[in-house]
């Protein structure tokens, strides 16, 4: 019998099968809430036999209460306005109880549009409406001020940072960014796989940081690039989102010792062009996904340090103009390096690793706050995995993507896939002493592909976009080289 | 400056900005070269300038060779036939050093409908084609025959197993359901977040199964569920995705030392019932997805000793019906246990943890097949943090989902969110001595809400749904008890 004549490609993209789920969308949460005032366009008003949220703010007014809630399924806070001549003793008894932190139930509002005020609907609290104070508060309950310091919410257990608006608001960036990066890779036909945390190998030559494991004799993985690279010939184009470790001992703005790496390979890649020219295809679409859902994204208070909403929207524009994307070889690098007259604290030397304050003045300086990659570093700066430029047997054909006020964000490159070029690279470098790479090398001798990919801090590039300059926000719980483990 | 009057909720799908990658999708892949011959529907034959693919079957007759090819861009081969009377010595030659499993580039190809046919297309070899072998194989390269048992496929190195069409499906199908899973919490206004991999506490009382990691003195997580509490005031509705360890000495088809577990936390629920259906919602989606998928997601070949395509669709649709989904409570299993008349190991008593044989009748004949929630176990069978029942104070408000051949896919409850209760229990169990898990307790005391939520194991609901029994196999690089970690 014929099999169906219909050729089955891959595609993936969801269908007519209704996502939505009936439990959640009768929720009286205020995201239906809204949905539904908004789609009756007979009625401004409706009434509202329970809500459950939490007290974000209270302003007592001579004739008048606000009382602003939030349940979390919105950006914005719903308004509660209460009349303080309400004629219900039992009421006005649990609004003077009202604190910031609590979360409530409230029965018989009603919810009304108000196109003419700030907020575009507000609540409105019944005579016959009841107050329930769910979870109270402690008297010490750290988030009294609306606008307190990074430094100190920075401080203070995590389960209270991520009640502010600001952290809030970064969760839901993440969580947003996160499935735009899934949606395209997806759309775009790679397949997502699960390579090991623990593992035997060390893929970055990163032997003094790596995490050991009792009671197995393993480590945890700094990067699941080799791993990727087996399923290559399963998959044509593979990435992971997975945790990956370093027991690094810098505290920085930029470092964690466990952060999440979004690793890609792409199989029948032998020049980097193409790839560098589907990374700025990738973050275009990603930074234009957040100019549209802006509103959504964007905090409403912004801490003293961090960018506020229009530095942000000015980086956002600025990258989805590809002619704002460089490209700049390492070589010319260098040259722009010692030719700028800048008084730099480490020499710009051929051979030697670009610096900090190198990335820094090339995305800042020279590049104008603009995106480049920079391209072909020598092979000493650079992992063995790394393909050699046919040309110049000195580098190797890789790039890292640096951007102002972060640096590298991206770093990728074609690898070796000539298991003779392969093998001595790892012999010059001392590696593979015990073989424990052969099983890598291996893969070079049986249906091997040029093949190139790269690995993107995940949290690197949530802080260079949501602009707070500290990648330990971009991850609810960071671990860092200060940090005491305790949640 | 009144704000935009829109007001704004946390709406996240995908919009008008196209998704497609320019770079990827004018690559020479099979799964564009047939969209580009499918969309031009005037020609039946199209010229191929290029094609890079990995051989997966060769068939050599009198007058024709078959040469079967995959990208793995596309779910099926394309089949290149060629003429073996054609007049070019060096294809001829070419031709007689073909073998399975080499990477090849072949130039100047047409590319034809053959709707007759087994396949929907073929390429033809023309003689001007040139084909070059781009990644040899080596003598004893292990994937001959296509049909080879699954035993002997689990014990090869992964960098082979996953070339045949069984588990290369099997990477696809997992992709797939990652992706759905994002997009249907997506859609329901879930946040993602990433809870910690290194981890002070020990979530389920696993003392004994804590991977340890040094230099740092903490543990490999076990499950996200405490994290993610943390964060429900800030998300209202919260999940992740991560690895989850467990030190385990069993090594089962059903145990993993190293597995990803899907958490999911719902703010204001205190009742199981909603919790049940939306459960049921979200595994009806993504079973409907399979479905719709179908042909895309099916492998070609099934080894023995795991379900065939019958089977699985016969499952799927099995689950897609509601009406086929039980609830009982853990009274009335034990009861039905022992008025059942089967003899069993274990003798099923009030009290006592269900043993897989129980689990496995309940699944199987009980119920005829079909999942089966089993709710409200006794309190010592469960963690310390699920909620007591209102009417029962031994028993507590969970559940296990249980389907046939896997036992518990999804264990979950309602978590306790009164202090005091939560401390009592803790006390009662010997728990929170050094007040390791007071900042756990403290989430109670600070505007805290009745909530819920569950864990879904990844691998086993792939493996229940691919059929395979094993999910060992739904997991490219398995850890069990007994796996030497090399790669």
């Amino acid at each position: 019998m014929l099999r169906s004549v219909t050729y089955r490609t891959y595609t993936t993209v969801a269908t007519s099968i209704s996502p939505i789920s009936k439990t959640l969308s009768t929720a009286p949460t205020f995201d239906n809430i809204i949905k539904a005032i908004q789609n009756d366009t007979n009625n401004n008003e409706k009434s509202i036999p329970i809500i459950n949220a939490w007290i974000t703010s209270i302003r007592i007014l001579k004739n008048v209460t606000f009382v602003d809630l939030n349940d979390s399924t919105t950006a914005d806070p719903l308004r509660l306005v209460i009349n303080n001549n309400i004629n219900n003793e039992d009421t006005l008894h649990s609004i003077k109880r009202l604190n910031l932190g609590q979360s409530v139930s409230i029965t018989n509002l009603q919810v009304q549009r108000t196109p003419d005020r700030q907020q575009a609907f507000e609540f409105k609290l019944q005579p016959t409406s009841q107050i329930s104070i769910i979870g109270d508060i402690q008297p010490d309950y750290p988030l009294q001020k609306k606008n307190q310091s990074l430094t100190y919410l920075r401080s203070i257990n995590p389960i209270f940072k991520h009640r502010t608006n600001y952290f809030k608001q970064q969760l839901k960036f993440r969580s947003f960014m996160e499935f735009q990066i899934h949606y395209f890779l997806m759309i775009n036909n790679f397949i997502k796989v699960a390579p090991p945390i623990i593992t035997g190998n060390d893929c970055e030559g990163a032997n003094n940081e790596l995490f050991k494991i009792k009671p197995t004799d393993a480590y945890l993985t700094v990067s699941a690039q080799l791993h990727l690279e087996t399923l290559l010939n399963s998959t044509n184009k593979t990435w992971s989102l997975i945790p990956c470790f370093r027991a690094e001992k810098s505290n920085t703005n930029r470092h964690l010792l466990e952060f999440w790496m979004l690793e890609l390979e792409l199989a029948y890649i032998d020049d980097l062009e193409p790839l560098l020219d589907f990374i700025r295809e990738f973050i275009i679409y990603l930074v234009k996904q957040c100019r549209e859902h802006e509103n959504d994204l964007l905090p409403r208070y912004y801490p003293n340090g961090v960018d506020d909403r229009e530095t942000i929207l000015t980086r956002w524009d600025s990258l989805i103009d590809p002619s704002k994307w460089n490209t700049v070889t390492y070589d010319d690098a260098i040259k722009k390096l010692q030719e700028s007259g800048q008084d730099f604290v480490f020499k710009p030397t051929w051979g030697k690793a670009l610096q900090s304050e190198h990335e820094k003045w090339l995305a800042e300086s020279y590049f104008n706050g603009t995106p480049v990659f920079v391209t072909k570093y020598p092979k000493d700066c650079k992992a063995f995995y790394m393909k050699q430029t046919p040309e110049n047997p000195e580098t190797v054909e890789c790039f890292d993507l640096l951007v102002p006020g972060m640096g590298e964000i991206i770093g990728g490159s074609l690898r070796e896939n000539n298991s003779a070029k392969l093998e001595s690279e790892m012999d010059r470098r001392g590696m593979n002493k015990r073989g424990e790479l052969n099983w890598y090398i291996d893969l070079r001798k049986n249906g091997s592909v040029p093949h190139g990919g790269f690995g993107l801090g995940l949290e690197r590039l949530i802080s260079y976009l949501f602009g707070n300059h500290n990648i330990k926000d971009a991850i609810p719980f960071p671990r860092s080289a200060d940090s005491q483990i305790k949640l």
